[in-house]
């Protein structure tokens, strides 16, 4: 299988640099009939789109997203769907710093040392940009499950930026849309505004935590052992740029707990279901979705491209110091929002599939 | 690709439940002409054997493995790897309070809903004893390992129980095997021997984080975008049982960090080599490994079969209480130690041998 | 994906060389909920069992299969099933002239160059010995092809055994389980038997040629373009050992028909589904099933292991002659029936999970 | 993994329809450093390309590939390449009648059956058509074979049209790009001119069978046992359009050797390498390269759009007649030419990495 490649049955591959003609993906395994145009995947795009805020990187880029194939009179057909986003801001400048001098903290130097060439314009292969063609993909996923789980629903946010979080007894779901940041948290957003505008006057920038959360999931997705659907999320989730570590329900806290505090007690709730008294599990028991929430939470460290002086060596092996211009995001973790969200539609309707595929839907009854 | 499955060249795919005849796992890939017998393996499952300590399950299992397949005059010949582990402490009681009743925070419950049916006894598939396949694979890897990378080496650790965090000022490697709970800490260990003891006399049990480092590994491992290293180990350690948390390098706490912070200056070491300020990356720059060493945490939630009392429901939808009797791991975390091991000697070797099928060895070179 | 595996939902990994400890088969992605114990392989594993005419090996072995995972209480769990076979007829014999001089013909030569060690003994892993696990594999595919799609019935004969071909107005299916050679012209089996037995008295071998026809295929089976049922078929029976060449309905003979003769005409049958005037297409058109008869054929090679002398050369590099001895199948084509039907019972129930997955059954109505 | 993909470290993922906008292959795992640029696939692209003589379809494409990414400065990087051919001549006409109506042999109407939906003009994603990408993929390993293989040729051509087969013994390669056929007789080439010129004129096709030779193949390539060389060919071209069988070697007609006849006898070359007295294996043996030449072959069947009048029916279940007019291939095989040569340069590739990978090349030495 492809490196550049995720899924079981929905797949997606992604190809393109930041500074080639155009980027995208190929999207297969999508259900036939379903009702699919570019304008429905452009809204999920023109939430991860570059330049729309100062907090963002001052790329202009449409990213406005063609549809080449696997769609008919405005119905997916079953057959594979090309997406593709052509780059129209690339801007000409001087890229000798960055293709003689390894930026710290970034791919420049591993790209270098493995491949012997590299696209160094604008990071090539290993920018962020590459998450414009699974926010596409995205959309495709999102599409099919309306058909397939429409009650499925999912939302995600930033809990937190460099060492602020949000205070959760704020949370409005509402507020999200409303900032620039994707925050529910009115307040932490107005602080963030301060803390992060700071930073951008710096040079400098910082770290994230993006959570995500699908209400409406069915029971039953998710296979043993090496399928489990949090297991298939954590993939997902530590493929996007930046992300260093991923986390299900109560996460890296669940150390804490005992036993006692963490096992969700079970009942019958008023629909017959059953209902859990808290969800420190995510949503995910043994790797199988169980109904509630599915929770999952990653961590994006700070952009590396800054304008804050750091040492480094030359491709020849000298000391140097480097300085990176350009347009970068100071906290990278706010566009990593739609982008999380994006890979856990693509998670969540591949497991529908195989869930399908192996199972044909659930077979055991409570009640 | 079988859902019980996992790795690109060199692929593990484990079978059994716990109170079946035997579990075990197909190893493929493995390059031919590595030594290796059955002895070799057994070391690392006695690492992780039950019944080594009153902190772990008191299910008395040999856990010999049989190499079936793949091996001649002690030397691999390329072919799969057939190993096999008899069950021999499979206790006859009565299940019928697990057949007929869902541990919170168990996958008992999601098995039902899914299949319609589940081997209850011992957990079925969904028992940690599938980790003693994963054990034994990740020997086999290690050999190979010794091969390709000889200086390469792999080792786990606890540095948290509970709220009881290790104080990395007293991190002494030698303690490791020293104390029962694979920590380098000797004072922690003291302070957790108590800790833990009470709340096995409780009843009770409680989560833990593990470490796993790997040092000597090769820079250049690891491939855009979906099968970065950091996005492989992720999957390998997600999918252990219990686990609910990622982290590479710098983690969680990576969000809290400015770039200038995090991004590890380069300069040139003494052995002509790119080094390293600092290793918040956690050896993995753009998913490709740096030659530093590669740090990952993951998170183990507390054992759900418990002898507190926790309310749950019957397969027939009535509202009961549950009390988990049997053999069980009060900080199932211990026993992961070994398993975070053998995952990651998995996918280091994958991707050495993924890294050599595309690439051929490095091809950039500094200096 | 494991190079010893095959499947795309239902997968099958096959492991053990012909004089090892055992061999067996890991398949994984059943359905659960099915019947299954190994009384129901081993009515398969019986139809291709050594030893059973004079025209087969005379290796003794029982080839009693044991269910070692993925069932219980006689029904499928959804769970990864594993085979096993123990070897008892490891006849300890002096295998010095095969270790040291490579069979013409055989995989002999190419193990050695590429692994640089092989299990000699028997053919190790390249031994047909490994086609038993197909059939174990195959018994699982037909048991829950019985719950799935229950009108599907699959049908291997022999058509051709050197020269001879079949008179295919003679066809008698009920002929087939009457002669050693699966074959329902019992004008050809009488034939066949003087002239395998002069050929296994003169200690040579020759080649056949196997159909294998499933009934009762749902329509819509198969996806495009590298997923066609054609084209799994083809690698399913191209895998099995000697076989040189695989047809799909009229095969080798399509390049002789206009297109006029070709295209199998289309009216309404009695029943309201589409009815052909022919078969030219062996069932499948555009990669996907009609609902018609799947019709294959594949080519046996003579074994190479015959007492007629051939030159060859040691591995040293020597000139030298080698005769064969041992228990050979003077028409290894006549044990290949059983396991053409095992493959395409394994390739026709992924097809059908596959279907399931991404389509969730056919969407097009006629009429 | 995708059903339009195909490979395992080199990997073909095919997308498009035959009057979409464009359509094309992203193709990965390509080794870093080979030089490529789209001049170099289009030489491939237009031996394959429509129009050229009178014996192919009509239809006037340039066929003109982009390369989008993962080629900088003239090189290839690792990253995935993305081909992209734009359709140009989508011939506005009239699709009523095969929008409704099934044509006899063709994908219309199971496509129909599966997915509800299909874009019925030209074909859509069942169209030849598809074949310009894998010619364009095929490229792209070709250039890549240069530098790993630089001795290893690949040679297709047509050795049958309809009955009429070519006479070994006036077999020319020079010839091959002679004439309209690919073929190495020269006296075929003129019977077949007079032949299908007549079938041309009747509104009527045939089928071919082609033959692809490699030669300079490295000893050691493929893998047991459902990754044999001879497996991974006969699934790349059965799944080509229109393929009903493929041949290894001997192919069909081993069924008819004995075993003495069909071993190819090995001796010690001039070179001090195996040297066989023949080639009945094709090349392979055990699934694994001898480094004789690799043969192999298909039968295509004749195209189904014809002008001759087939009885079938309409989407709702009427019988009617259809007559296809428009611009077909009268003889499919004759474009499957450099098709089957393309396939066979990506399989080849794959196989060559598969071996680096995980053998690290040949183990075994002979003298």
């Amino acid at each position: 299988m492809s490196t550049n490649s995720f899924g079981r049955l929905f797949t997606v591959t992604t190809w393109g640099e930041s500074h080639g003609p155009a980027l995208g993906a190929t999207v297969d395994g999508c259900p036939p009939g379903v009702r699919l145009d570019a304008a429905m995947l452009q809204v999920w795009l023109d939430r991860r789109r570059p330049g729309q805020s100062k907090y963002t990187t001052q790329r202009q880029e449409a990213d406005q997203v063609s549809i080449l194939s696997g769609v008919f009179e405005g119905v997916t057909t079953g057959m594979p769907i090309q997406l593709m986003i052509e780059n129209t801001d690339q801007r000409s400048k001087d890229y000798s710093d960055i293709a003689e001098k390894f930026r710290p903290g970034h791919a420049d130097i591993t790209y270098w040392q493995k491949y012997g060439i590299r696209d160094y314009r604008g990071g090539g292969r290993s920018s962020a940009r590459e998450t414009a063609a699974r926010v596409a993909a995205g959309g495709v996923a999102r599409a099919a499950l309306q058909v397939l789980a429409p009650e499925l629903t999912i939302t995600g946010y930033m809990v937190q930026m460099g060492p602020h979080r949000i205070d959760r007894s704020r949370f409005d779901p509402a507020e999200i849309s409303r900032n620039p940041f994707w925050t529910p948290d009115a307040e932490a957003a107005a602080l963030w505004e301060d803390y992060l505008g700071q930073l951008r006057k710096d040079g400098n920038s910082v770290g994230a935590v993006v959570e995500v959360v699908a209400a409406g999931v069915p029971a039953g997705l998710g296979a043993p052992v090496y399928a489990k659907l949090d297991t298939d999320i954590a993939t997902a989730m530590m493929s996007i740029n930046a992300v260093k570590a991923v986390e299900i329900g109560a996460g890296m806290a669940a150390a804490e707990l005992t036993g006692e505090e963490n096992a969700d007690e079970i009942s019958i709730g008023t629909d017959g279901q059953p209902a859990y008294s808290s969800n420190h599990a995510g949503g995910i028991l043994g790797g199988i979705s169980t109904g509630q929430d599915v929770v999952c939470r990653f961590a994006v460290k700070p952009t590396s491209s800054i304008l804050k002086p750091r040492k480094t060596i030359t491709r020849t092996g000298e000391a140097t110091e480097i300085v990176t211009k350009g347009r970068h995001d100071p906290c990278v973790g706010i566009r990593a929002v739609p982008v999380g969200e994006a890979m856990l539609a693509c998670v969540l309707l591949d497991h529908i599939l195989l869930h399908r595929g192996q199972v044909g839907g659930n077979q055991g009854r409570i009640g």
